[in-house]
């Protein structure tokens, strides 16, 4: 029997590639199938954001006059409804899983003490095990962020309505996408950064995508600290002493691996677990994946290394390959890249991105985002694309794996676009073939 | 010099190829750049569509009580913004054709008689001819089609407001993009289609499109024996004697190769010109492309077509290549689909797609698209791949890259996509993976 501890991405693909191969997996899951991703991170910022672009694009087209009013959002609802549809999703995971042939136990905890293995407090036998036991938020040391009204994309759930003023803490891709959201939905957001906002996104992308934040405050190299309040928060002191008014303080500073119930295994400093490209840990028989090894953090890295850990117990040879995954942030339009291979030598090209499904309208105000490809003068070999544009995320999906494999800018004679596309990729490629033909000839 | 009659797609596109190549090049439009593409078909269509999904999208969230109510929509304003972005849309070409050393002669009728090239009545050297007239909308032989309130995507600009009673005679792509589009916007719509309507979708794909035009009264396998009317249209008489009441009609029964202008060339009785796979016409040194060669009447196929026309003006061997181009349909989401490769001996495999941006609160209603894979389950090769969900235009434009480079559902291993995705097709592949590697076990 494998014991596969965490109902994430990780853990339940994991689960389910063994239980495929004829495996007896039994997945230990203390709440419900789905994980983070599920509940608390990438469906419930997909949920918010399907309503914010929305009333985002009705305002561009009420100002055009094409529509005569833009609805309002009635926070109250949102947040009831975003757990009903969960629980559906969750439903439909739990079937397919047990379908694949997973035996499912919730709310228990799994737990490990080296190779040793406890369902509760009764020990199993195992022939291996997966441990993916996620993350959770990481909570800057500074005073009052226990105060109610203070929250992580954990406890978000439970705000009740939409805040008047609310402090977003952070600099990533979580800062970012919730301070976008709820400032859509009316509030009033400042987003304070230890360092920068979106900092390892291209400069150029990059001014696209703070587009998408304009009207909301933005604080960079600016430390907090404290948060004050009394029956519930009031305001944010930051590092010089000015003081922000909030009625709601998100903290989205992070993640921690969440690894305390796997003991006896070797740690790093922030308590992930030490895994090889095979996900074994140090352990005879343990394997991990997802968010409790570390970074990236990402749904689709987690799968992935839940494979390969599966792969492993099953005795094949497979080892995990972070090179050429795609990197995205979701705000009015989405900001995506992908980078494989050297960057010496490399040419960059930028160029705003063709009009196209979900940005005609944006044409009226003079934007329709940016595309942007990392070209091998050389070999013509493309290393790297970025698009800040609708569906700009599905888009570098395919592209990222293209570049891994060593497409070259030639090659793009041959993709037959659907048209209209908000792709400025394929044309940027084309335009970079015919300069580095006239250039050879 | 080369003479390129006609500035749409193929015209366009292929003028850029031959003037990067250091040719003289001299563009000859009657109208505007850009073509039926974009004044009257591609971005009218992505346009018109881009205010119907937020209607609908807004309907859906209002009915789950997140929205408070459903903007109304200003036709006559939709109409003008329209004009106003397309001529913005157009002074970018125009500059960026210009850019590449074309020199663009507007307002003249450029005229072939065999190898001889006029523009207008002036008689030209030339080294060689691209024509790309490109092509009119077909008007069916009843009595009635020139009542006012009669239209076809060409005229329609020229209607003034939303009709109350709109009958879409067709039974075609944009038959079932218009009716979807102005039935969203609040008009009554019936489509009569003589065939079927979008019969040459994938029975699945196609109940999922049916779905968006669900309110929408659809008679297929009927004849229209009339259009009646007085000062305007007033109804449209079926061939069982029915008559349906319509203060509008469109007529999309199909395109026309425009061809008139050119002669002493060998064409086809509904007057393409015919073309071999190098877009060489039966006169020396004229090449054509676009839509005047006949279907498959898509912009993408067209300016493909332009630039294998360049290639082979400028000497190099380059053939046309029609296999895998992707189909696509835009209603409140995408249909879309691609096949290469050999039918016989496949396997198709269909499943609900995942929620993911634009789906997710679609969820609610039990309802987030579908995906289909087609796989020769001997080599693992994927053949086919058709998506009904949101953004499935851009996901079946690089996926059918790759079923023509011959992906195997196996490589799908290798593709980490961005989460959430719409995109079902990768966990089907990578489902169908399994399922071969156990029956190989």
């Amino acid at each position: 029997m494998i014991v596969v501890i965490g109902g994430g991405p990780a853990g339940r693909i994991g689960a389910m590639r063994l239980a495929q191969a004829g495996k007896e997996v039994r997945l230990i899951e203390q709440r419900k199938i789905g994980g983070q991703c599920l509940h608390e991170r990438c469906m419930t910022i997909c949920a918010l954001n399907d309503v914010a672009r929305l009333v985002e694009y009705a305002r561009t087209q009420k100002e055009l006059g094409i529509l005569d009013s833009v609805p309002s959002v009635s926070y109250p609802a949102i947040r009831k409804r975003i757990c009903e549809v969960q629980e559906k999703l969750s439903s439909v995971l739990d079937a397919e899983t047990r379908r694949a042939g997973v035996e499912v136990i919730y709310g228990a905890e799994g737990r490990l003490e080296g190779s040793r293995v406890f369902i509760g407090d009764e020990e199993v036998e195992a022939d291996a095990v997966l441990a993916a036991t996620g993350s959770r938020p990481a909570v800057p040391e500074i005073p009052g962020t226990d105060l109610p009204g203070v929250y992580t994309y954990r406890t978000l759930p439970a705000m009740p309505d939409l805040p008047r003023r609310m402090v977003v803490i952070g600099g990533g891709v979580v800062a970012a996408e919730f301070a976008h959201v709820y400032h859509a939905f009316g509030a009033e957001v400042e987003v304070v950064a230890r360092h920068g906002l979106l900092r390892n996104l291209d400069p150029k992308v990059r001014a696209a995508a703070l587009r998408d934040l304009a009207g909301i405050g933005i604080r960079e190299q600016t430390a907090v600290t404290s948060i004050e309040g009394g029956a519930r928060v009031r305001s944010v002191v930051l590092g010089d002493g000015e003081e922000l008014e909030a009625d709601a303080v998100l903290l989205a500073t992070g993640l921690v691996p969440r690894s305390e119930s796997l003991q006896g295994l070797e740690k790093g400093p922030d308590g992930r677990i030490i895994v090889d490209a095979r996900m074994r840990t140090s352990a005879p028989g343990v394997y991990a994946a997802g968010d409790v090894i570390g970074p990236p953090y990402l749904t689709p890295a987690a799968r992935r290394e839940g494979v390969v850990a599966a792969e492993n117990i099953l005795g094949h040879d497979t080892v995990m390959d972070y090179t050429g995954i795609p990197w995205a942030i979701s705000l009015r339009y989405d900001y995506a890249f992908t980078a494989a291979g050297a960057d010496e030598g490399t040419v960059t090209l930028s160029a705003p991105a063709p009009a196209g499904p979900g940005s005609f309208w944006d044409v009226a105000g003079g934007w329709a985002g940016v595309a942007q490809i990392r070209v091998n003068p050389g070999t013509g070999q493309l290393v790297g694309a970025a698009a800040g544009v609708p569906g700009a995320s599905a888009l570098l999906s395919y592209l990222s794996y293209l570049v891994k494999r060593g497409i070259t800018v030639d090659d793009f004679d041959d993709i037959v676009e659907v048209h209209p596309s908000t792709d400025g990729i394929y044309p940027l490629a084309r335009y970079a073939a015919g300069m580095l033909r006239k250039k050879n000839e």
